[in-house]
Order: C-alpha cells, then structure tokens, then sequence
C-alpha cells in the first residue's frame, strides 16, 4: 500500500465565517465545498490548496469532540488526512506494525469514503484520518452556506445525539474512548 | 498572489529516530531530506507525500521554542508551509488585512528560500508559513543520520545562542514576542 496524497488538513474554528475573514479573504483561497458532517455535530468548509485542502471545522453542538478540543486547546489543526491508494491493505500494515487504529473496519463516511482513523498515541499526537479515493470522489463538490446548514444540523436534532458520541464517538460508536 | 500549494505540514516530536517507528516503517514514508536548522535549535526530517512533504521537528536544544511548545502540548501538528507565487505580494494583501505577520521582512532560510511566518492570532491558532519556490528548490535533497546531525549542532554550540532565540525567535529576532 501507498500514502499518495495529503488529501486536506483540518482546523478546528469557533466560527467558520469569521474564520474566513482570515483564509478565504485576506489568503486568497476559494471555498468550494461546505456540508455537514451529520454524526459529529460539526459544519465544515473545503478549500483546495493545489492537490490538497484545507478544512474548517466548526462544532454546532457545543458538547461535541471538536468543542472540547477548543475548550481544551483553542482554534488550530485538528487532524491531518492521508490518502491511500488501499485502505485494507494500510489497516493491515499498520496492525503489523502494532498501531493503534481507532476503528476497527473502515467507516463509510460521505459521499460513501472509506475512511479509518489512526490513534494520536500511536502517530506522535497527530490525529490521522487514512481514506481511499472513490472514483468521481472529485465531483462531491456541493456549497452551501454555512448559516444554514448549521441551523439544519440543529433543526434536525442531530445535535443531541452527537453531543453523546463527539468528533470521533460518532465514527467508532464508542465515544468513551475518544482522544483529545 | 496566489496560494499554490502546501508545501509541508511540520511535526513536533521529541525524537525523530523514534517517531519514524510510526511514520516510515508502518506508514511507510520515506524520508528523503535530514538537515540542521541552526537558527532554531532543531533537526528535521522531510517525508514527501505526494506533491506535499510530511515535515519532522526535533529540538536538540531542549530550551528551545519547540521544546517550549513540547512540553506545553506534547508531541503533534506544529506549522502549516503553504507555498505562494509571490512572497512580496502576499504579505502586502494580508498586511491590507491587517493580518499580523511575524517578520516584517521576508527571512532568507536554508538554500535562500524566502519565508515569512503569520501569526496564530491572526490565523486562528494555526502557525503558518509562506514560501516563494526558488528555481531548483527540489534539488536541495540532502540525506544524514539524524543522530550525525544532533551531534553536530550540539558541537557547533549553536544550541545556546538557539536557546536563547527559540523556534520563531530566530527568524525574527525579537524572541520575547514568540507565540506559542
């Protein structure tokens, strides 16, 4: 298997719109996709930077992993995301290699991205997301604005479920023994 | 001026022979360039990841700015290097957006890139760094024993004048004012 790509590194952020003040109008970068990431409670926004992005992340849920991570240590990078050219086959390895992985089979995330996690206690305090490309994964684009789909994600009430699970409970089911 | 890509995303560790047990043998990476940055004290490791590079910071000085950062935070995400067209154009629009900048000139680093460091205030908690490519940038590869290079930024006793700079205090100069 293969690392390929620094697919996006993520920043976690109060406030994604005051954020932008900073990279998308004094930077110069482009906001080309922002969604909801149901399960975790958080808006994001995408923004390429040559072959990669970066991500803001913002917490709806003011209980969630991403809120408690800015509590805890303020607005910045969040977790880096690898792509791999066989997410089986970088699971395996690194099983090998007696790395904590944070999930145990990969999870389907958006637009049906498998994905995996690596634990910071075994990547030196980096949070590590590996995902595998989908074929037409660089047509998900969608953009919305941020306002409304985080009055969405409350008028769901999908924040209170996430409030039990946070950034990483939501994508393993055992928000107990999430990191940060 | 344009974003044009990310150049690379540093990692603070405490050692880089013991973080590569992660990043190269089970990720494997590769690592392609060792080198000293005497300026602040530290040893890096360079791993390329696609057209990005994976970026590892050790302090040999263990007064330094990165060893500060270590111990506040432990090991993990450090800076952002985002790469941009025109080092002087750049920091002129973020000045007019009253993002405030570290250097107020660009510093010359290794092999005569010209960088500059904004703020994490004004980037919400991320410490980045913006870099103009020079021609024949990716010829610089240069490949050392890590434990060669500790060993000689300790003998060269650069480490106290280091030390009394810190990592971003060396760029600048004014190594009261250091975030982080």
């Amino acid at each position: 298997m293969k690392v390929t790509r620094i697919d996006h590194v993520a920043i976690a952020v109060e406030d994604i719109d005051e954020a932008l003040t900073f990279y998308r109008d004094a930077l110069g970068l482009e906001v080309t996709t922002t969604d909801i990431e149901e399960g975790q409670g958080v808006v994001v926004a995408f923004m390429p930077v040559g072959d990669s992005e970066l991500e803001l992340i913002e917490p709806v849920d003011k209980g969630s992993g991403v809120a408690r991570f800015l509590d805890k240590r303020g607005p910045g990078q969040h977790h880096i995301c690898l792509e791999v050219d066989d997410l089986d086959a970088a699971m395996a390895r690194l099983r090998a290699h007696d790395v904590e992985l944070i999930d145990d089979e990969p999870y389907v995330g958006t637009g049906g991205r498998r994905i995996a996690f690596v634990h910071p206690r075994s990547s030196y305090g980096v949070l590590i997301e590996l995902y595998e490309t989908l074929p037409g994964d660089h047509l998900r684009r969608r953009l919305e604005d941020v306002g409304e789909l985080r009055r969405r994600l409350l008028v769901r009430g999908r924040v209170a479920a996430a409030g039990t699970r946070g950034f990483l409970g939501g994508l393993r089911g055992r928000g107990d023994e999430e990191p940060e």
